[in-house]
């Protein structure tokens, strides 16, 4: 006897989320079984509502249940700065330290030549078109301190700066909290090469 | 700025699962974002049955789609043996060893005075009445090796042994492929109480 059959389909979709295994995924269907069924339809609303009211910004590529989204109407926020980012969960890390008011723009990737990933592949070629608007003054690249993330802002830089646009990375160094004992080489190095007058 | 709606409340949902927290739940969110449409729906469906479609078995009170139960209905089963367990969880890993052809009795949790679970709390009058057949003649004790499993063990062995039904106990020892340099002083105390000659 295996599982009935409902509970072996909940165990299945539970095992396509990345991190769940089949003990895992038996455990949080069996927890379902015992939830509230209110509070299953809700969850079962929310999953299919993230597919069909969410699209992604016409504009700057981030989900968005709007469009454009709600950072791009905001007329408060500086429209003379884009921050590109990989990902749309960096514009919440980005926008949870609450100390930066331009735009955004969501590239959905990094350049990666080992995966075949080019710049026409993510939203590369979207950001050369926003930059024709006069407004844009400076475009902050904030991609990932990877190589794709590093090889990706190169390549922007170099297809920005001819433009006259001013062209900034964000830095890199030790985080705040960390301890330099532990820092890696690579690090430490990029720390020294970014150091600040006091 | 916060999530958007939609997938805040998916994030919601999935914080209500055991042992996944705010930043589990959000990578999993944004993993059904980008998720086939057909697939989310397939699991959003699945939720929903398995609140919809699965029923407590009305004889053994195991997990079902049909009442009774598969394994209550299978006239090749052995009637006279039921398995006592506390989870429907312990069905299925019964049924993985494939070789107990016995029915079963799911009490739903184990008597626990500090919960203030009694034995009316869980499946235990229901067994009882079940016991009142004249093919049952034998009853075993499966469940968990726990201070709350064993008590209801020696609950059920009272209840069951005046009515002349023979009531046994799965054996605890040490696991195999275990270590007994490893085992506890309670598992090999009990490994060594219940040695048998070879």
């Amino acid at each position: 006897m295996q599982y009935p059959e409902p509970i072996a389909k909940l165990i299945e979709g539970f095992m396509r989320l990345p991190g769940i295994g089949p003990k895992t995924a038996s455990r949080l269907a069996f927890f379902v079984l015992e939830m509230k069924e209110d509070d299953v339809l809700d969850f079962a609303k929310a999953l299919v509502n993230v597919k069909r009211k969410l699209t992604y910004c016409s504009v700057c590529h981030n989900i968005t249940d709007t469009d454009p989204c709600r950072i791009c109407e905001d007329s408060k926020r500086d429209e003379s700065v884009i921050c590109v980012v990989q990902d749309a969960k960096d514009v919440i890390a980005m926008e949870k330290m609450k100390e930066y008011h331009g735009k955004y723009h969501v590239l959905h990737g990094a350049i990666s030549p080992m995966d075949g990933i080019g710049p026409e592949d993510i939203k590369i070629p979207e950001l050369i078109k926003r930059l024709q608007d006069d407004t844009i003054q400076e475009v902050i690249v904030a991609t990932n301190p990877t190589i794709e993330g590093e090889a990706t802002a190169m390549y922007i830089s170099r297809l920005v700066k001819p433009t006259g646009i001013k062209v900034t990375r964000i830095a890199h160094g030790l985080p705040v909290g960390g301890d330099l004992e532990y820092a890696d080489e690579v690090t430490l190095s990029k720390a020294m090469e970014g150091r600040r007058e006091l």
